[in-house]
């Protein structure tokens, strides 16, 4: 069979890890395609020291890419929004293969991509957009097709699971691991898009689309990050048999899709509290299958650049071989993806770990039920703890509740004279 | 599109499973695919109370499914090697795709049916064959194929994975925990297959074919049981920070592949070890990824259902395409197998722990620390235990060495007057 010649986009830490892992790896890669797969040209701003070069084509215009005859596959790594949108519509245009690790791209512009390469009769890859090289799209496109997925619940994000695996491990605050996560390199200069959650809401927009057979919904997804997380709430979590994750969640309820990441309380016997430092993990929960958990690392350049080269191999199979119908890019096809509603964060039920700071006076507990109560809200357990401050901190796990009544009760309890400043709430799921 | 007819031979467990995921959830199958799967016709020598086929065509004779005309895929999940290996090879011969969740018949008669299936042009997929629900195949074969594997270990066996745990939470001895597992369902009256390492040899010779792209070669692989593992050893590696597990491993050497299932030491902190009752998990070490872990159930009726399912979408996906370059059976391509020498157990390295039985007499340590040390055998940790028994237990821990020396020490360790009974070695890995 003819060579499948790639063109590479961006030389930075995934662009450097897919060159090196396609070079170095090139012999095992063509005994199981059964063709050679060449990078034929990378388009760059700049050389990347990290690898070697010196025999391959650069440009560093990334369109001349987009448009090299000579090319079968364009690889996006420059990531951002508007000139990886220009590049990929481009190479779509031009009969190009796409294959991305842009997880932003595909959340907020996934569906007019898809939608161009559908009418242009190429293939869009992007495993390596959520999770690094952990093939959890593959998993959940083909590898659990047969089922109808309950749940997702990942780790999704690395650098808020290192920030708070060593919150828990070294009884640290917030603040004072993020700073050295970002002496680590672990956490970018402006933490935002991770410590706020963002990035894993990408990544589970993407998850949940392709789990629930619905066009990429970014906009409604909730999004809470780690940075009010303290380490009194971890140590109460421990003391109560969880630990606290910074998940992404996607279920599936008769009243819609729940989308959501927020910190979130899980039982600390389960593998995903055991998932810890920059490693990242998904646990899907089906009906056939039952519970899969999917685990490796989040990030870096060779881990995420095994999976852009997986998405270019899979394409390289196909591209001999005139299939009609390949896999979709969300694994369902196109004309079958379905509106179902994605619910309001309000919408969505749970159970609640409530960090209550108390004035030392007595009747306080006897308000708090009372509003618990009325709103039909029920209290798995309550603890009152020791303090040397001049408050008590009550702590409350309640059995599963609609948010928006978790919302009025939180309200109604901060409005009480004997409760000092915010009620801290962290969800909590027994997966 | 036109429907994907599917022939069921076999209607057990897994035949039932397979059944049920495939006609209840058939529009959400249908959705992805992008046509109807039907089936067609079962082959079974009985119907089954757990799926209702009054709608479907039943045969007695499992052969005439595959001669059926109206069939594109045939499933085979009769189990055992003769009838099996007729059948599937009869439906190749007759232009179908074939589905097996039998590792007995791959790992044994892969290589003859893989052949076959080249020859005639169709596809054999066997997810269902290893672990379960789990795309492990799937994983290796194609997410993780840019990758050059290193190892793989896994849990890959429910019924020993269910008596270690229970062995292990409960302080109790194997043949008392096998009879429960035989009361539950988990375990065969006769468990030889499962307890021997039979069954987990089969998944892994597969497993390690795909990983290094090598021919099936069952006949190869070592198997060592569980069922000499004591009480006593679980508490000690507990008390060295190990638990035991019952690990088929495949690693690439520089001398060739080590292929082996054997009771194994791991660090309890690992993912690995918390695995536990039936599930299985499955750890890949690759050279661009890392390790990846892939959790979930290893039995189970829609459990292994949802993989065979996982593989009729494959195939039907494929069908109206004409692709002539489908994902080969081993994930390489047939002419590009390598004959790789797989090693024999003496050949094999891997670190010790050695449970002795001493005698109460002076110089004990000093006699078996010399055998080590002519051996060239580093020591790791040295404990000598109280005991009530008429002999001290004396707990080894060795660094790394070839198999051969360790025989070679252990039978010179037993023929010292000093040591009664036999030495009981069990393997350790890092991971």
């Amino acid at each position: 069979m003819k060579p499948v010649k790639v063109g590479i986009c961006g030389l930075g830490t995934v662009g450097s890890g897919t060159f090196n892992v396609l070079t170095r790896n090139a012999q095992e890669i063509s005994r199981r395609v059964g063709c050679e797969i060449i990078v034929e040209q990378i388009g760059a701003r700049r050389d990347n020291p990290n690898c070697i070069t010196t025999t391959t084509n650069i440009t560093r215009d990334i369109f001349e890419v987009a448009t090299n005859p000579e090319i079968d596959i364009v690889v996006e790594l420059i990531g951002g929004y508007d000139i990886a949108l220009k590049l990929v519509l481009l190479a779509i245009e031009n009969g190009k293969h796409v294959v991305t690790a842009n997880k932003a791209l595909i959340a907020v512009h996934g569906n007019q991509i898809f939608a161009a390469a559908k009418k242009h009769n190429v293939t869009v890859a992007f495993e390596s957009a959520v999770a690094g090289g952990i093939p959890i799209i593959k998993a959940l496109r083909e590898g659990l097709a047969g089922n109808k997925i309950n749940s997702i619940a990942g780790i999704i994000n690395g650098t808020g699971n290192f920030i708070l695996s060593e919150m828990q491990e070294k009884s640290r605050d917030f603040a004072d691991v993020l700073i050295e996560a970002q002496a680590l390199g672990y956490a970018e200069a402006d933490p935002t898009f991770d410590v706020e959650g963002i990035d894993a809401a990408h990544k589970l927009t993407i998850l949940a689309s392709i789990a629930y057979g619905v066009p990429l919904q970014f906009e409604k997804a909730y999004t809470e990050g780690i940075s009010k997380i303290t380490a009194a709430d971890i140590k109460f979590a421990d003391e109560l048999g969880y630990r606290i994750k910074h998940l992404g969640i996607a279920r599936r309820t008769a009243q819609g899709i729940e989308l959501r990441v927020h910190p979130t309380m899980i039982p600390k016997q389960t593998l995903l509290a055991n998932v810890n430092g920059v490693m990242n993990a998904v646990v899907v929960d089906a009906d056939a299958v039952g519970q899969t958990l999917h685990y490796g690392a989040g990030a870096g350049a060779e881990a995420t650049g095994s999976a852009v080269v997986a998405d270019i191999i899979d394409i390289a199979r196909n591209i001999g071989g005139a299939n009609t119908n390949p896999v979709a890019p969300l694994g369902f096809q196109a004309e079958a993806l379905l509106d179902t509603t994605i619910l309001a964060m309000e919408q969505t039920e749970t159970c609640y770990y409530l960090h209550l700071k108390a004035a030392e006076k007595p009747g306080v507990l006897a308000d708090v039920t009372k509003i618990l109560g009325q709103s039909g809200i029920n209290i798995e357990a309550i603890v009152q703890k020791e303090s040397d401050q001049d408050y008590v901190p009550v702590i409350l796990l309640t059995q599963q509740v609609a948010e928006q009544k978790m919302n009025e009760a939180i309200a109604a309890i901060e409005a009480l004279d004997c409760i000092l400043g915010e009620v801290t709430r962290i969800r909590v799921e027994h997966l």
